[in-house]
């Protein structure tokens, strides 16, 4: 179950189209429209969906915001200005969770999104349970509804358990190299710089070699790349071969 | 301070324009952008970013990634599609988390994006410290360069309320070397080893390349440890000294 966007009198095709696809990115399906300006279907909002052709299939569209919210329990209204009304206020990280607690107990949640432009009026706000907004830069606060869209199914997607909101794709999982292998290519190459005199003054060895080695730690290498470490040691330590020249 | 925003061979006008709006709303103002494919400046772009303005006024642009990149010590590549390389993956919120702690030390922070489409190269991301992703649902996970960025810029304002518990990660005590010094070492280990013949067949040098220089970038080291490796490189080019014989 997720929360279902709603988009009161959207303008544009386009917004629509792209709010959809924004649905579709985190996994949010159902989408509802009350009296988009130029009808439905339409094929500007088909097109700005790109595939997200479920979610244009299953727009339902309503002649009433209050048949809209009709089935639904719990439901916020996103807007970027204050209202003048008693009504609490929350943000998308706490928003997402709420929905999260309702949804599991059984409830359905619903958020609404305002006209390009003028947002939603007052009277369509007292509708909503509470208001959502954005921690959005004062200076420059307007964001266009499917960036707002984006934004809350993002947070959606974000508070689902850990699976929803894993990412696509982690860290490769390679094990370290061992203690044993990290000495080897710290001794191969202070032989190899040994060779080439590099610590000068002799007294100042010791220092060097352990510089030397905090740097290689830093690496905190795999075992195959530490061996390609060791090719370049022996590489640089033979140097130009003859066969070369 | 904030992140630098770096897009890559942007395609369209409009994307970079959104971008900079994306950016506006979350108080992010610096943009870079590497051969935007239409050039610069652009109309699509002032116009899709509406009162934006003073992002488009200040952007920057760029012959390589390199240059592009110089000044920055920490770098997040943000794609959707996992890399055949070792390289840490990041989630948003960590990632802001990282930034903040980095600027917050004086270092310079930047992020990432690639085209339309085809996103970043491979060699691209090798510059970068750590891979960024978005945890979008895999069925249908092309968000385009504005979102992403949105996203991203998001998470950076989130991240400065203390929105959860921070992760545990490590304070470095000094600055990163810059991506400048890095490339620096990377050329002069490079050019050390074709000397050395070391890359061969020659049609896998590329890949080799690619794999030493993911090997390095771990290091994640400071401008004075970079410098150090530096003389070791040296050393082991120049090989045993004739006054040593």
């Amino acid at each position: 179950m997720d929360p279902v966007i709603i988009l009161v009198e959207p303008q544009l095709g386009e917004n629509i189209g792209t709010a959809a696809r924004a649905m579709a990115n985190f996994g949010v399906t159902d989408l509802r429209l009350v009296r988009p300006r130029d009808g439905w279907p339409s094929e500007k909002a088909r097109n700005a969906a790109s595939r997200a052709d479920h979610v244009i299939e299953k727009t339902k569209i309503f002649e009433t915001l209050e048949e809209a919210l009709a089935d639904l329990d719990y439901v916020l209204a996103t807007t970027a200005r204050q209202r003048d009304m008693l009504k609490p206020v929350r943000h998308p990280v706490e928003a997402a969770q709420v929905m999260r607690q309702t949804i599991k107990e059984g409830g359905k949640v619903g958020v609404m999104f305002g006209r390009e432009r003028w947002g939603l009026e007052n009277d369509e706000i007292v509708l909503a349970n509470e208001i959502l907004t954005l921690p959005v830069d004062p200076n420059f606060s307007s964001l266009n509804i499917a960036q707002a869209v984006l934004i809350i199914c993002y947070e959606w997607r974000m508070s689902g358990n850990e699976r929803e909101a894993a990412l696509p794709f982690e860290t490769p999982d390679v094990q370290r190299a061992s203690k044993e292998e990290m000495v080897g290519l710290f001794e191969h190459l202070e032989q190899a710089l040994d060779e080439a005199s590099f610590f000068r003054p002799a007294e100042r060895r010791v220092h060097m070699v352990r510089n030397l080695r905090t740097i290689l730690q830093k690496g905190d290498w795999a075992e195959q790349e530490v061996r390609t470490l060791r090719g370049v040691v022996a590489a640089l330590q033979r140097g130009p071969r003859d066969d070369d020249k």
